[in-house]
């Protein structure tokens, strides 16, 4: 089985999640700078999931360029990771159209949380039906970015209970380690 | 005629149907749990859709994979079955902001039965266009599933005035049913 | 230049074009069948610019199919052409809405016929590029499909206003034309 | 690492882009013209981004014919190019619905200018991976058309304060200066 519409589809997806977001800065009546002030929270929510996409998307890219077949369970768990991806925008909008409030913080940890999960699967799942010689099990390794953010989630979400801030803090710290593009998997396939 | 274009255009629909369901999921106002309840119902069928039109488009994946070449009647038996997926987003929507009413539920079932329909007309149409002999012919066999999907989808229609439950269940029980992929094709295909 | 790009991005422009006209089948707050009548009007003219993007879209397959190669000013046509059919989901919802009233009849018309000048456009550009002794120019021929619905188009739009309901038959006739798919090219290509 | 994806994600991203700014154009709820007149000002800004985002997917497609591979930068840049072309329709949404008033019409001069800022960046960057000896960098030259677009969007901002039409013009005049396509790049490929 190919993988090119699996790759297409999955282009698809996130191409719309992450042009749909921008629908939530809803355009304001009147023509001032005090008419933009509302919608702040909103844009800087929407700049922090446009990130958490843009890697997604990246990590995809580069996930399944060292994937040379695909099963039935890979599309199963490529669409789980999707349906996840999918609530990212609902997310980003409740936590920017209330200002960062706790609950709604936590449901957006929660969501990252459940995406990272299924993308560990995925993952999981395309190394074991290629076999652990794998070129991709060997670039992944431990895959310290990936429990560093499990981690940083799980944190997250209880935190902002006590205080949003955090939370928001760690979600930028683990996009901010993910920008930069994961060279284990680049470097391995040039060497 | 190539299939690359229907693959394609096909993709993107179902893309867009499954990424535009989610803004039916109106974010609340509020920041409170009980902003978010009234949304479970839409939540729901929001998940259950979902599940559908991936059972969709990973059917459409293995049905296409095992074409070779179409022809005009084949490009219109696939947008005759876009067009009722297209309307898997309003049933959707109609049925979980009604929290699964009679008539709601058995549109719904409607939808899905025309689906279901256009499904096994497009699956027929390439069939043919292939010739008896044909790997898919083969390893479509008797179809049991598709046809048990009708039948189920038959007696829901008419049980959602009973009942609604009980055609909530028969669309859970489909989905189940097509949740393991289609390893009748795939299997026939690796031999 | 090659023409994938192209083909894929017309294919997310209509894909998208098709799949949010539905969206203005807004979801009815009751549940019973007296809060879907409204819709009818609305749900129709769907139906009706459902088929004339699944016209274009296969034409345009068709079109491309025969194309060798593209140049700058083909690329330039076919977002003209992109353009005036971005417009038929305002088109259609405006006249759906309007319950198909003489106004909103007649602008669907004008923009279907704009659309409809821009495929001539696209078309000929394409010829030109290949030179006239093109497989595309001896299929096309005297193209009195193209011809005969831009006359029943021109006639559509005045006659709105005397009863409009005869230029729905035309744009309804129209539509029967191009179902059939494009034979011509097709069968040329098969010799 | 190869290209492909990035094309595709690039256009199903630019794809809804171009299809969502005319969800901006409401559906009025009278039949008449004067229930029309309203959206005049939405409908000719919704022209203008419509050739701008057509412009950029024109140049978009030039460039990266001419690419022979990408890197995790080149990813990066072409995400930051995305996200500011995603705000067009926020923009232009709000530039229309304000009748060209001065801030609406700065800002959309902001934001053409940091898309072509980020064009610029991604451009470097493709030609930074390949060499100055390539094609490309030949190709682009000293690229005038970029050079003055940037000086016209830096003019218009503030001039939208003194009389909004001026930047209108010149919003205009860039579009004008980039319709014609890039033949530097072409003519040297077919070289």
């Amino acid at each position: 089985m190919n993988k090119t519409r699996l790759e297409a589809f999955s282009d698809g997806v996130l191409a719309i999640i992450i042009t749909i977001m921008v629908l939530e800065l809803k355009i304001p009546h009147g023509a001032y700078l005090e008419d933009l002030r509302p919608l702040l929270p909103i844009f800087l929510s929407y700049v922090l999931s446009f990130i958490y996409i843009g890697i997604y998307w990246n990590n995809h890219h580069h996930l399944l360029q060292a994937t040379r077949q695909i099963n039935g369970k890979i599309l199963w768990a490529n669409l789980h990771l999707l349906f996840w991806l999918s609530l990212v925008p609902f997310a980003t909008g409740w936590m920017g159209e209330n200002h960062f409030a706790s609950l709604p913080t936590a449901l957006y940890g929660v969501v990252l949380l459940c995406a990272a999960i299924a993308y560990t699967l995925l993952q999981h799942l395309i190394i074991k039906h290629h076999g652990s010689d794998y070129i991709l099990a060997a670039a992944v390794g431990r895959d310290w970015k990936g429990k560093i953010s499990l981690v940083f989630y799980v944190a997250a979400i209880p935190l902002a209970f006590v205080n949003q801030w955090i939370s928001d803090a760690f979600y930028i710290t683990v996009a901010a380690i993910w920008l930069i593009p994961d060279r284990r998997i680049e470097s391995r396939i040039s060497e």
